[in-house]
């Protein structure tokens, strides 16, 4: 973390939209003043009404560390993405993503309506060369060491060709090394079968494709996995289209929830129970805190000249800081520039340039 | 249950595959035993190599009730169904389906290869008219009043369009009244959003069709749902394409796998909470057969003249057990003839007949 080029400058700001989020403002602050506590050097811009956002940053005394950049419109849960695209000037969102457009902060974080933010960030970011549909990554708990694995596209885009998927395991590789320290990830292809015959043909020109790029992009690819991998110790990045991705995201928080109530239940049987509860509280309390969602909180989008970490739209200031987290990690190993070089080295790979050493190597050096 | 028809006579007889799982006959035939000593009229057709079934019939006392049909091949875990489909003669698989196909036993049961399965089943039952594409449907722990969701299909295709879908939903919503006693039971097609404009162009079609076709069908259209409504108390049958569908379930089950041992974890961590895990001991055992996969045991194929139940290649006897549970309660509710009629209704409605109040009526009436 060297101060020598400028862009670190900008490596410590994080543009934030304080509205937008199912608890207001006032959550989003409150989860900065947390973040501003773990991270002596972190700054912020702030965006939203002036008049809510001043008393807020003034009550957790963030003043000195976060910026307020005044925007009146909000963006709502239910507004339609192409209508933001088109008047979504003036909102808070678009003037988070702008931020990170000019250069301002490193990376944007919203808890905002994601097909909005996706929709904005793609006519603002505009998408990196090379990339026909940009994607959503969510960090999914597994048996992994690290106690996460990463699955892309959870819903940036209903469909995926051949080379879509291929994107994503490249994209996906890039983000496991430097969001979560991982030097030579598995790549995993989702499929309804680990054997090569299954699935549909797109399957397995995608597999073959992703098998052929193993190598110079520096990951391993285990092949196809199945929905059961996704919480396992066999892969660490899941490659998938984003309908069948956020309906595997969905179904595992639905199926989460299910557990966590039925557990509840199971342990308000009886007397005898009740008491067992009291006595297990601080080991429950961990696993709960491993399948929590608020700890996991922050779907990053891939593809575009610039990151944005989504944040779960019922956010808490926990849920908050812990996206904040994520998008600080990101800024400070300049992860949009590595992405952007791996994604040109692939372009130049299949057209025969063959410089792709190169970048691998200035990705893994600069870490 | 009036004997008065002749094919309520084989409604008692249900045919089973002793071949093909992991635990092999042994755990077949201790099932049968266990479903034999629950239902008095019950009676089976057994499907394997007679000199391994003749003891483990006498062992289990039920000689009298269990008719021993020799076929010397077996149906292995890898087998391709392309494969099976041309030379699978012979096998335990094949005779199983076939007794149901000459109408000796009311519906089929089989721990084996499931796209072998269903691809003897496509060939030796053939398609009811009017659908292209036959389903597997599967139960799902839910907050039901009942306590299963319906899913379909999980794995027969991984295509579907959006006929295929509405016929899914015919199909789904007569497994529904007959398999779980829902009189009215409420769709959703499974989806990336709940809003009407969400997802591709296929889905907006499907969304159509299913709402023209809910009145005549007796069932209610919930709309689409999404991944986390999958074990909610909004919907009884959920909807989707095989691709989708068997991601999801094994999603589902990956998931209730990753928390189980994540729990077990959290009661070794402290000696405090070794305790408190044997007083809990009754209620957790409780939470644990309410996520038993085993008690869910048995996709069912929809579509094919005939029913066939697939139970879990690893079902040990009480999956086998629970496998055949269902496989009586269809054969007991004359389901086959009851789906066939149903989209039979449909398509004459289709093309404008108009004769699907009589048929529903009888559905409903022979209840």
């Amino acid at each position: 973390m060297t101060m020598a080029t400028p862009k670190s400058a900008i490596a410590h700001i994080i543009s934030v939209d304080a509205m937008g989020g199912d608890l207001g403002p006032a959550a989003v602050v409150a989860g900065l003043s947390k973040s501003a506590q773990k991270n002596p050097d972190i700054r912020f811009i702030l965006h939203g009404p002036q008049d809510q956002l001043v008393p807020l940053v003034a009550k957790r005394k963030l003043a000195r560390r976060c910026e307020i950049r005044h925007a009146e419109g909000v963006v709502k849960m239910d507004d339609k993405p192409s209508h933001i695209m088109r008047h979504g000037k003036g909102t808070s969102m678009w003037s988070t993503v702008e931020a990170v457009r000019n250069g301002e902060a490193a990376v944007a974080v919203s808890c905002g309506n994601t097909g909005a933010l996706m929709a904005l960030s793609m006519v603002r970011l505009r998408k990196v060369e090379g990339v026909n549909r940009p994607a959503i990554a969510c960090l999914w708990p597994s048996r992994n060491a690290g106690g996460f694995n990463v699955m892309l596209d959870v819903g940036a885009d209903v469909r995926a060709d051949e080379q879509d998927l291929l994107l994503y395991a490249l994209m996906g590789a890039s983000y496991a090394r430097n969001g979560l320290d991982l030097k030579r990830p598995r790549i995993g292809l989702l499929n309804v079968g680990t054997e090569e015959h299954k699935g549909s043909a797109v399957m397995k020109v995608a597999h073959e494709l992703i098998a052929k790029a193993a190598d110079a992009a520096e990951f391993e690819f285990v092949g196809f996995v199945e929905g059961s991998d996704i919480p396992s110790n066999r892969v660490d990045v899941i490659v998938t289209d984003g309908f069948t991705g956020n309906i595997a995201l969905k179904t595992g928080e639905g199926t989460a929830g299910f557990i966590r109530d039925s557990l509840k239940d199971a342990f308000k049987a009886t007397p005898l129970s009740r008491i067992a509860a009291l006595l297990a509280m601080t080991s429950l309390r961990r696993l709960t805190q491993r399948i929590d969602p608020r700890r996991v909180n922050g779907g990053v989008f891939l593809g575009l000249n610039g990151t944005v970490v989504k944040s779960h739209g019922s956010a808490d200031a926990l849920g908050v800081t812990s996206a904040v987290k994520l998008a600080y990690q990101l800024a400070q190993s300049s992860f949009a520039d590595k992405l952007a070089a791996r994604v040109a080295s692939a372009t130049s790979l299949a057209q025969g340039v063959g410089e792709q050493t190169e970048t691998a190597d200035s990705e893994s050096a600069q870490k």
